[in-house]
């Protein structure tokens, strides 16, 4: 069977990365393309690679153009979602790539988003390991057609973050306070919004931070996935950086390990989290993750090592943060609610060099 | 009154760097250019950009050649200085670029270099607040001609670490334990050696960690530097990355506040302490570092942020790793020791974009 | 059915780029992975991208560890060819990734490669249009078992040059003399072999010529196919330079029209060359390609203009150099030798931003 | 004594470089810095890297903020120069950076530019063989008061193409049909309007052409300058790309020699050209320009071979394109209007790697 696929916001990075990958999903198709202003054009103006795609006019996003199909993808900026989705049907699926259904506490929404809070969807990150032993993905609604057909895509850095540290946290090793993470990200992280810092000029050959001193708004989605694998709040300082590079987020964290805790069983503890996840590749020791190793897959590249000096874990997680960050975890998402099997139409393998 | 300095290792990228800076100082002028296996080679085959001094052939690195100066600057590779100096009479002045003589502690030195200690020698890092509200401006040997003419020029990542972290360590508001530093590296900061890692189809479009753990060997040396600032022991866990350009270090340093520490305070021990440094230039509040932005300068860019809900601050600094990070500072150094104003010959304008 | 391929020279960038390929090619399969100072090493040391091949073991080029293959890719060094193949067996198919046998004319082979010629093998450029009307692909053998087992996989700078120019020639709308072309490359192109020139310090942030003034070894490729389509020689003044980006060639290349051409017969004469094939696609008018949208894809993306002051036209042309330019084309290949669908495992979507 | 500059245009990248630059002159100062929609920001909200002159407020470009400076600079986007230099007393030395007056043809000027031709100045590129044996240089208004204070400040492609290819033009060694130019440009060249095709995730990792067949409008002033330096009409075929890297140009110019042209000949009358211009640096043989070797200076690197089989010379030519091909001019155009030597302020040392 062939699942039609509607795709609001397709001229944007998250849009065409999902059309990127629905050309290549044997059972996914294509469907509807809309947009807000680009409405009208063709696709190939927005994304000359998607060449199979190349004449699709995009329309605009409205109820009637995303009717009719069995997915509705949202790639809409963060804030747009929730009002699309109300006008959508009970029985059509709808993953929401934005943030807008992510958080389950209204006040940490308001904090770091600034208007009212729409609701949470369960939330489409099926690898994270709770304190209880099962993971996110039990927590997913099935192909049980009664089940809420609502999903919410996690962000970039939460994803690469969360799968960092949450074995440690799930496992017992790790304290809740202290956890420091810097990352960097590729521009696309950024959006194709048209702003001067973002321009080629500004970011080749240069880093900068950005949101420091707590105000980025993945940081609740972080601590509250955290807060799943520990068992209890955890509190994140949180900095991102821009990296010169169009992809591709490599994601240090650290947080201080309960006290007599082995190098040992920092490695088992993630080891064993991750055996038999398709898409989490601990690397051998002593190995490092590369984001170009990830570029185009959806797989997130990790290695821990325990800092007996410093007391503490280094986590370094890669991932690419456009696909198993964005549109790689929607396919991922659509396939466990269509009950496809989870890897169809994605891959391990990066695009490297 | 015009000195002429022989350069040691004028091949590799230190080197080039410090040749660079010599050909546009006014009181400097290049003497004998010296290598390794690059000897009998001319300066154009390993820098065409420093067209002025294209011709000249690089001659060994032996007391002979190195003779007659009245500085020396060793850009030698970690661990070949000392035998070196040691065959250069005590009245030249001699600048270390290398690690050899910048620890203090022979075990510290053992323990991260593996080899012998040579010795420590006063190290340059003229802006570094101490504990009892001197600097280490005061501990270097001034122009009087029976001090010591030996000076270690400090490395690139604790340059910027050490500057970020150690006016909050100085003014009593930061905690010792729980520092966590992570900093990009362009790729000049691994020299000019040809490792496989350092391909440009292996680096452009790709971030990595390297010396992960506690292993890199900058982290004793941070650890002395903010030891001096904080007056007590202070505990670093220290990860770099490298970054897809060529040049740049963007440190971000974070450690726990002492409880009740305001973000004014922490906004005027910064600010305080470097209102009189023409080389570490703090931004206007909201403004965050760009390594771009101090290209070819002798300055460090910073900008500080308390976050409380973490309580922690966090600290970025921008350095050239080339310039500040390395032959800018030793060009600083060799002002000071001369009686020179210290600015000579440096510039605090990046070339940006 | 499912056929084994072996690949010589796994470790180095052409064999992984076909590595990449192989394991999402549905009739395909990976067999014994070869190398030469490598042998012993697993796979995933020289490319953490390929996570399902990460153990492999990587064994030494030699006929026995070749033998019991349906498929044997050479992707070795230029010269190294023609020795591993004489040694295997006439009934596998060898597809060459390097020079070797892509010249039929001997002395040109001396002259550019410096050795004896080792003779040349079908050339396996499918979509080259003939002047006699016909297409390179009626020249390839098909899956007639009696037919020769060899193949000849086209160089990269060729196959964008080549494509880009000949529909002109082949339509007798362009002069054979004063072909001009100059083509940008990414550093994959110049393989893996560690050179300090290559280094990301060098050439991040740079671009610089190689092999001016005639002597690229892709020349004599070049005009050996543009000949082909003219229908008489060709002279080609090719100059390639150095581009800071891992993967990509931007080729432009022009050539003097014969007097009265119009833009309209140019439009339609490269149109009329490429409307049924599946990997060439010309822009549509006022659009250029950029090399972003051809990575990872097998596509040659295409556009042509007249420019009637200069009495020129100039054709550009993009390919991603490890796949249509190296990789992909010997997947093509092989898909024709073996009666596959020429596209299948290939596609036209790349990897972008 | 010191001159006064005001600075019109100072928040894009030719007015910031300009500033870069004369902050480090030392006979020239930075007076009024003006500015259209950015009138009223200082000037570190658009060049952090401009630490000394952080604070300066930028005030509106009208004739009373740029009054009663030596010399007014106008770094405008074009179009809008000659309007603000009408307004300017004859008596001040007015530099245009932009192309408003630098096409001797109406004509030609209102085929590329779309507008009423301004007129045109004295066209300050010092360097440029004439046919008669002359230089530019020659032409220039010298500091003789009653002289003409208005000055044309060369593009940046011109200027390295003109340069590249002026010595065979003026010696005959070139015909003056079939000229063919392949330049890359570094983003900056596009300026600093925020346009979505300049987006660092569009222009990183990617190479793509612009304005070909003929449109560009450097064309006219390349072969304005040829022209010149031919002593007949020149027809040139040039085609401009953009590169992933924010700074450099490298031209690629290849033209038909006159029959029996030697490779002695060749060499000799480029040597010959600049053996005594300073900002005009020959290769030595076999080697290459970088574009990173020129990042900063205001120094052309050439090198040119005969291609025998091709008929043609290839030069190559690297600049700087933000200062030889265009602050650094200025600043170079300046220093002879006022007397000062030719190459005060400026220097051939780039800033590689």
């Amino acid at each position: 069977m062939t699942y039609n696929v509607a795709v609001a916001g397709a001229s944007g990075y998250a849009g065409g990365e999902l059309l990127r990958l629905l050309t290549g999903h044997p059972d996914l198709r294509v469907g509807a393309l809309t947009a807000a202003s680009s409405a009208g054009s063709t696709l190939d103006e927005h994304h000359p690679h998607l060449v199979d795609l190349a004449g699709t006019v995009l329309q605009e996003t409205r109820p009637d153009t995303l009717a009719g199909h069995d997915v509705v993808a949202l790639a809409l900026p963060h804030g747009h979602s929730a009002e699309v989705a109300e006008q959508l049907g009970p029985d059509v699926l709808v993953v929401d790539l934005a943030a807008d259904h992510r958080l389950t506490d209204p006040t940490a929404w308001q904090e770091f988003y600034g208007s009212d809070h729409a609701g949470s969807w369960p939330y489409a990150l099926p690898e994270l390991p709770h304190a209880d032993g099962s993971r996110q993905r039990d927590r997913l609604p099935g192909v049980d057609p009664s089940a809420p057909r609502r999903l919410a895509v996690p962000g970039c850095y939460p994803t690469a973050v969360s799968l960092a540290l949450a074995p440690g946290m799930a496992a017992g090793l790790l304290e809740a306070e202290d956890v420091v993470v810097v990352a960097a990200s590729g521009t696309t992280g950024a959006g194709r919004a048209v702003k001067p810092h973002l321009l080629g000029s500004e970011v080749m050959g240069s880093m900068s931070p950005y949101g420091v001193g707590g105000g980025h708004r993945h940081t609740p989605e972080v601590e509250q996935n955290l807060a799943l694998a520990a068992g209890r709040p955890v509190l994140v300082s949180f900095t991102p950086t821009l990296a010169p590079m169009p992809r591709g987020i490599l994601a240090t964290c650290t947080a201080r390990v309960v006290p007599g805790t082995t190098a040992a069983q920092v490695r088992d503890a993630w080891a064993a989290a991750y055996a038999d996840e398709p898409f989490v590749h601990l690397l051998p020791e002593g190995r490092w993750p590369r984001t170009a190793d990830t570029l185009g897959a959806n797989t997130v590249h990790l290695q821990v090592a325990l800092d007996p000096r410093a007391g503490r874990v280094v986590v370094v997680a890669a991932v690419d943060n456009l696909v198993k960050g964005t549109a790689g975890a929607a396919v991922q998402a659509v396939n466990l609610a269509l009950g496809l099997p989870e890897t169809t139409g994605l891959t391990t393998t990066g695009l490297a060099p």
